[in-house]
């Protein structure tokens, strides 16, 4: 059950942990700074399939087998799936995930998805519907890039401001057991859609930018803390130039969150060796990242003991885009702490 | 809090209640036999925006606020909402409700998503989460002719097998509020992914048969009932072609639903007035059929007692059909009960 704390934000009072996790990411991510610490690297990004639809369904599959895997528990030990992509009608989940015979959430919240999937899993274990829930999101590279732009083939120019889309994904089996757990849920803050009216889809960070400091600004006022609260408040894919705009959106709102913050695009990639412009996005970014990274700084001694993690998603699709519409945002938070 | 009757239904113990809905259709539906029932009917089917999305957009804004309204309910009395459309990366829901600044958890399980949304809601009001969310859906037919077949100019034929696109959509006010409200959410089966290898998209209805067959059995087998138990066991958008492979799929598993099955597809159109083929779909199809038909027939004298009603969801995409991929389904279950 939930503790509600003004409109937005829930305060877990029976407790929801992060079971196990794994992370499968594509070549790219592999060679950056977190290379070591994920659980499997693509020797090629086709995951030895036909085409970039069915690798990407692949790191959803193979990051749900590893993840059940290393709980030493069974497809039907789980009583429901939240996933998500970015692709048209989430044909990467509904072809990744399908065969595990799991009931099913789709959902669709941009690269914010990893988040959603995470509170609506953890609101169905504390509300007494599962003891066991598992929250999966992916991206790929060259899905989105034939997706949201042009076929790789196409060779397109990108500018300084874009990012690159993380190929890879991560799986959290969410539980009631404490015993074991890499980190505990000990709440969260919905996102709400926020649009300032921007329309470069070269420039998602910034597009993005205004969602995340909603949800800061609504989190830190409805749990009563401040950033100094946090050893981390980390975003998912703003990338550097959406971190610019999002320290200066708090800062006008007398929250400075420029000691605390971090980014799962920027941490991923090494900006200037590997090209990858503003940082790395996308539903596999931030998923990945928290399963390979953050999760690990929750566990080890002299790590981080309380994070606020939030997906950024960037609501717009091809046809939006070339309607000339704007790209509004979405942020979800979620309170993750070290199990003492 | 629920009560899990074996691995995928839930009985809910704190009773939610459906307080209030809304159904908004285009010229089409308005002509259909329902036509009378419904709330909102277009003059035209651009709902006087630019183009179909922003149409299709208009239908979920137009749809929240008259529910809304019936209910004499402001928006901030709504903690979050659920809603998700058929369009890639969900855009007639992000340029939809974005304006109401509710806390979103965007979904998608294409035309089961009504159904979906429906269960995570009374989850979330059931598990302690919020007094009230809202849920809507919808479908257009022009946009999503455009998404998954050909642009309307373009002028293709249709085999008979296929089915027409709802221009409608339904919002859906869960509560916990029995005064007044239009019927009770008692108990619900989550839907799983079903693949049985079909591939043809102008026969959307043979895809999705599988699924609500395989929730329909699940249903009965976990709430020990049969099909007398309810007055209609109602699927979203089978068509006539889904319909009669359902009722073999379930009398292959001794079920024999042929007293009780209803279809919103079928019922949303005249077929042989209306040139409808196969008949409806798409998730505005029982959306609002559910809002303008189904609870009325929960409400008045002599009406139903109880329905078991399953949107139905083919997971297709444009992409994934011109690969030669499958077309696997979904179908999530609500049971329906007259407030006594």
């Amino acid at each position: 059950m939930a503790r509600r704390l003004r409109k937005t934000s829930y305060l877990l009072e029976k407790p929801v942990f992060v079971e196990n996790s794994a992370s499968v990411v594509g070549t790219k991510e592999g060679q950056g700074p977190l290379g070591p610490l994920f659980d499997m690297v693509g020797e090629d990004d086709l995951f030895q399939t036909n085409n970039w639809e069915e690798a990407e369904s692949t790191l959803q599959k193979s990051a749900v087998h590893l993840a059940l895997k290393k709980a030493g528990c069974r497809t039907e030990d789980v009583q429901c799936m939240f996933a998500g992509d970015l692709l048209g009608q989430s044909i990467a989940t509904s072809f990744g995930v399908g065969g595990f015979g799991i009931p099913l959430f789709g959902l669709y919240g941009a690269c914010s998805t990893c988040g959603e999937s995470m509170i609506l899993g953890a609101m169905a274990i504390s509300g007494g519907f599962a003891e066991r829930v598992i929250c999966v999101t992916s991206s790929h590279f060259a899905s989105a890039e034939k997706e949201f732009r042009f076929p790789l083939e196409y060779g397109n120019q990108r500018p300084l401001s874009a990012s690159w889309t993380v190929t890879g994904s991560g799986a959290f089996l969410l539980g009631t057991k404490k015993e074991g757990a890499r980190a505990r849920i000990a709440g969260m803050t919905v996102g709400k859609i926020v649009d300032y009216g921007l329309k470069d889809s070269m420039n998602m960070g910034a597009c993005m930018a205004p969602a995340a400091a909603d949800t800061i600004e609504r989190h830190m006022k409805e749990f009563g803390r401040t950033p100094q609260d946090y050893d981390r408040i980390i975003t998912g894919d703003l990338g550097c130039v959406g971190q610019k705009a999002l320290i200066e959106l708090l800062r006008d709102k007398h929250l400075d969150i420029s000691a605390q913050h971090m980014d799962c695009g920027i941490e991923i990639y090494d900006g200037k060796e590997q090209d990858t412009h503003a940082g790395g996005s996308g539903c596999g970014c931030c998923a990945a990242t928290l399963s390979a990274y953050i999760l690990k700084r929750l566990e080890e001694p002299g790590g981080w003991n309380r994070v606020l993690f939030l997906p950024t998603g960037a609501l717009l699709s091809k046809v939006s885009f070339n309607e000339g519409r704007t790209v509004p945002g979405i942020s979800h938070g979620l309170v993750l702490e070290r199990i003492s």
